[in-house]
């Protein structure tokens, strides 16, 4: 729930004048996302979405963003597409940031998700993975397990003050899965953040996946995993099975899951509850001012990792390995 | 820039079922307004402004808001006008709030108000007063004189934390403004928060009004006072004598300001200062927890009351009452 940077009309109607998009007729800041500023536009052409990006983002990685919003769409996922301005570019700057306008897309995001959801979750998130097999930029994963120990670092000091003894714990999970991370697993284009606000359905079908502002090169399964973490668990953090179940299935009907993908997936879900867990735990202690942004709850993926750590293999998730 | 109440899409297909607009394709919270919850909707229909009345909004005054936008949008005044559902209604409830569909008005509010728009601020406030001089409803102000001494006395013992002193000088105002406060001047419907941001533009033309949740009854010069105070100074406080001029000038040329009010300018002014500066300071000190709300600088409207103080007459305000 965002709105950094504000823009002004005449600011917009002058990067509106670099793109074939008709007159400015209105535009509001919405209240979606915390890593950018976001705007609805609403032109004589159409509407559209105005990313602004904040400094979270870091402007060398656009290209890799944008450019995977355009190749995902040419090969039929629907998500929004950048619109190139009359230079044939999708990147220009106003209010001193690197800003992008989008396709507004159609859809709703599930508050509530049900194992059908899952399931449609499930299916996109296993296209997503084979639409970009062919994509050839790439960017490693900051957030996956090289990039745990920073954060746990500028944040571990603190962690007590959220839960007795949860520095040891951090501490003891992240040594572990640092020694245990799986190396050789299937590799490609992972949206890495896909969560329940991140996908559109209308109706019962999923109409669409957006935000793909932590999209990296990384192990496909790991992108289950996060969806696991992310879809599959209730309200009071219990694992949901069919839920599980559901999502593992679809994903396997579409892209099967190798052994060696099924074997580690209990320790990807940990790896992935513990990259939440971190970053949650970071953003807590370090709100910026007038940030307008209500931290989320980490001990949330705290409850997810115990799960994880319980986990014997993949019957846990719901799904016998021979099903996959 | 708010969003309170968060929607599930489920819950506004249901609220949607009750109006002929078509099916729900989209909505997005919006970064707009500080006391309802507002969502921007997409049907198969059109764009649509979704508010849910928040408990800032007394639900016993939703009627004359609704109502009033109605009246004064049958009257040429283009601001946005609530849908009616299926039984003829205007307001019902979503996520347990009263709330009501309004047609999206295009538009785009100036951050930065030339004396042009200062001139087509003031002519389309002086057709809101016209056109609501028939509008039947009532609806006392509670945020004019007799409201301040509550505000005060909730905010006063904090104020010095501000400001050294302050307490004493709302003290002393508060007391001259109830003593002076003039009682016979034509009253009408105000809008009274016409600020920059509920004022849309289209190029240079003045394109409509919009949130009238604080409208009521008062002295249509009190609505002045209020748009001076808004409209005519410059972001270092100091007040700008060609945008009065021209806020006068074209009020007057539509609605010509009597003597009395001529002469109670001043005052008025000193009054909406003091209005605004004590909702502030409240607001400054009760920031609601979560409320992702950034309050407003309080000061801003002491440096104006200190303005106000000092003048002496129209003149000051750029203007003389020989040309009202």
């Amino acid at each position: 729930m965002a709105v950094y940077t504000d823009v002004a009309a005449e600011d917009l109607a002058a990067f509106l004048a670099d793109y074939d998009l008709g007159e400015l007729l209105a535009y509001k800041g919405i209240a979606e996302g915390v890593e950018n500023s976001n705007f609805l536009v609403h032109t004589s052409r159409d509407y559209f979405i105005l990313t602004l990006y904040e400094k979270r983002v870091a402007a060398k990685d656009l290209p890799f963003f944008l450019g995977l919003m355009e190749h995902l769409h040419a090969r039929g996922i629907n998500c929004p597409q950048p619109v190139k301005n009359k230079k044939g570019e999708v990147l220009g700057m106003i209010a001193g940031r690197p800003a992008a306008m989008i396709t507004f897309l159609d859809g709703m995001w599930i508050r509530r998700p049900s194992s059908r959801h899952c399931a449609a979750l499930g299916e996109a998130l296993a296209q997503l993975h084979l639409a970009g097999l062919d994509f050839a930029k790439k960017r490693p994963n900051a957030l996956s397990v090289s990039g745990w120990r920073p954060l746990f670092e500028s944040c571990c000091e603190r962690a007590n003050e959220l839960k007795s003894d949860l520095k040891k714990f951090l501490a003891a999970e992240l040594s572990h899965l640092e020694q245990a991370w799986p190396r050789a697993l299937p590799e490609g284009v992972i949206h890495a953040d896909l969560f329940p606000d991140n996908v559109f359905f209308l109706g019962n079908e999923l109409s669409g996946l957006i935000d793909f502002y932590f999209a990296c090169t990384d192990a496909l399964a790991f992108d289950v995993a996060i969806c696991l973490n992310a879809w599959c668990f209730e309200s009071d953090h219990s694992y949901n099975v069919t839920k599980g179940r559901s999502l593992l299935h679809a994903y396997a009907q579409m892209r099967p899951l190798s052994r060696g993908e099924c074997d580690a997936l209990p320790l990807l879900a940990r790896g992935a509850a513990l990259r939440f867990l971190l970053t949650r735990l970071v953003d807590w202690f370090d709100v910026p001012t007038g940030a307008l942004v209500r931290p989320k709850d980490p001990l949330e993926y705290y409850r997810k990792l115990r799960f994880h750590q319980g986990v014997k293999s993949m019957a846990d998730y719901g799904i016998a390995g021979s099903e996959l």
